[in-house]
């Protein structure tokens, strides 16, 4: 029977014929967990077994409390850092980067399963993997055994064509469909992207498409592989659907004429052209993220700010997604540029995305960000609102304190 | 009557001939509150006046939560901007640096009187300028009136003399100091460094003396001016103490043999030679603060780390005392380097070193930092130990794992 993606991985990964609605027992290529999630893993492990059933598919990066910002996170780190040590598993520890780079950097190969203690981990489908977040319990039994249920999901189809226009990019294309489909509109299910847009989209524009899978209740994203997965990961294993493959639902959109998008607060699926909401005051900007906080979202930021400054009104935090995208960086002085240009930037690292360490908003006060959740009170304080954007909008929104449509100024 | 340089310094701020016990009411030349003092100054000042008395002379930095860590500091950020906007004082966002730091690179003139709402503000001593810690209801007041009360200090002079050894500078003479002198042992007076090793010492070295007076219950630090002060500041203004001041106490030390030393847990005054503590194993090391942050500082530590790499058993975090200090570093590809041997670099702020925005200790954890205060639970834990050294034992002991004496493996 002809299969999609997702199909194909969870048949192979439990060695059973398996169409959408059906159930398996799979065995896991990859399992990660970071410091928020990675305790409770642990505890939960802990009550079951003694050994890891294979400390080289298990990935723990502290990444979202990094460093340390609390006696509670400092205590919750030192005993990842034991429980690593002693089950040898793969590590990072804070400063490395987020969890979900480090696995596109250095773990996730096409046609894996992988599981993640975050919901956000629907990103490595950009490699072709069947990726998806899992609750910290599940996890703790993953460590133990390699192995998960799954529930086999329906396929929604997304062929986009078009060439994407001046300074619109993958954020826009994600916003637009999180604006079409709504914030449930995929529940379980996952969202193939190809299409001729997606084939000469970057393995960074496809991670910040598959990294928003969630934002609309999807299971995953995927994409088929292609020369580019092959140069990046190094792997010549190659996975696509079948031509035949049976989908839910099959959506169109040419992108030639997208306009840059904005999701308005407090929901993801709350989109709009940018013209409906410029001219809104920041008191802060984020540039960074498991969306957007790769070296080709903080090389396009710099390419929108030139020989500019950033507002003296605005608070801009430039965050790179590791540390191998803020060595690249360093390398071409785009990093000392922006600091020049009066922006923070802090080592890898989440950042203000979730609003716990460090960057977070006050009463009353506006900020953009280029991450993928904008829900009231993620970002700090419940009475401050945030706006969602691509990092070019959010380079030039940087530059004017004000939500800022970068076409206007580059013509 | 001959005076000492803090007796010359309140006398001309309070157009009086003041001597050691007399109490002054004296003028304001500064004013300085940070993100943590200047919320309760601010509330202060609201109760007694409606327009400052200077906006000149008043300057606040946020360097302590910063960028915000929480919605409460947020909050209080938020407050901040709209006071100093309103009353038109000078203001320093999250980012541009520590207080003590931007105090010196951009206001502090030698002969002034300076108050700032923070204990190390005795910092600005390094150049001839009395300066010396108080609370925020003082500053308030003082924001209001520019004058506050002041009891002239009695002076400890203390005189350095002798080349100070390889690997070993001001931060070893501080601490050596702090251990004879005790926590307490300069209660309410004013120490003033002269001699020989101070002539040669640079602004940066006796900042890091200065700032650590207030770890001997100092009222503040004083250097008298020189060429390098006017240098650094542009100010052709001298100060000296008379020849035949009156000196409560007079010290001598020839520090051509000084050891390394260590501040061991839990007290400033706890100073050891660093081969009674070598081996210590790190869990963290922080090289940076309003004590030891600086360029001189952080460069010391690049050349202590050559092409080698910081240990994976350790976090190695820096932090810049200021964005000036930060990118003269990265012009010289120090942070690069830093970044490379693995250390996470931080844009500037205070850091670790007040255990609240970022990397705190755990139980059981041991740190090194070179900041000036190892109180029980400062640096995070309660039950984490903290050591105090110099950024060249700190560079050394962060590629090692553990306490080391930097003078070994050069030799």
């Amino acid at each position: 029977m002809p299969k999609t993606i997702a199909e194909k991985i969870l048949s192979r990964a439990s060695d059973q014929d398996l169409e959408a609605g059906d159930y398996a027992f799979a065995d896991i290529d990859l399992a990660m967990a970071n410091d928020i999630t990675a305790p409770l893993a642990v505890d939960a492990f802990n009550e079951i077994a003694e050994e890891v059933w294979d400390p080289d598919k298990i990935i723990i990066p502290l990444d979202h409390q990094a460093p340390a910002d609390s006696i509670q996170a400092a205590d919750n780190q030192k005993k990842l850092r034991k429980f690593a040590k002693e089950q040898n598993t793969t590590f990072y520890d804070v400063g490395e980067g987020i969890c979900h780079q480090l696995m596109l950097e250095n773990h996730v190969k096409p046609g894996q399963l992988v599981i993640g203690a975050d919901s956000h981990t629907c990103t490595y489908g950009a490699l072709g993997a069947f990726a998806t977040g899992v609750g910290s319990t599940d996890m703790g039994a993953a460590f133990a055994s390699g192995k998960l249920w799954f529930k086999v999901p329906e396929t929604i189809k997304v062929t986009l064509e078009g060439k994407l226009p001046d300074y619109v990019g993958p954020k826009d294309v994600i916003l637009m469909l999180a604006g079409e489909i709504g914030a449930s509109g995929a529940l379980y299910q996952a969202l193939e992207f190809t299409g001729p847009t997606i084939e000469k989209m970057s393995i960074a524009g496809r991670a910040t498409l598959c990294n928003m899978a969630i934002e609309m209740g999807g299971k995953t994203g995927l994409v088929a592989t292609d020369e580019k997965t092959k140069e990046y990961t190094g792997s010549n294993r190659e996975i696509e659907p079948d031509e035949e493959a049976d989908y839910i639902e099959e959506k169109h959109y040419d992108v030639s004429n997208l306009e840059p998008k904005i999701a308005a607060p407090h929901e993801v699926d709350n989109v709009k052209d940018i013209s409906e909401v410029e001219g809104t005051e920041l008191d802060q900007v984020f540039i960074g993220s498991c969306t957007n906080g790769r070296y080709q979202d903080l090389k396009k930021a710099a390419e929108i700010l030139g020989e500019r400054k950033f507002s003296n009104e605005v608070r801009t935090i430039i965050v790179p997604a590791s540390r191998k995208v803020n060595k690249k960086l360093m390398e071409e002085d785009i990093i000392e540029k922006f600091m020049d240009a009066g922006a923070i930037v802090q080592s890898p690292c989440c950042g203000p995305c979730m609003g716990s360490s460090f960057g977070l908003l006050g009463e009353g006060e506006v900020g953009l960000a280029t991450s993928n959740r904008n829900f009231k009170g993620r970002e700090g304080s419940p009475k401050a609102r945030v706006y969602l954007s691509s990092p070019m909008v959010a380079a030039e929104s940087a530059i004017k304190g004000e939500i800022t449509d970068p076409r206007k100024n580059q013509k």
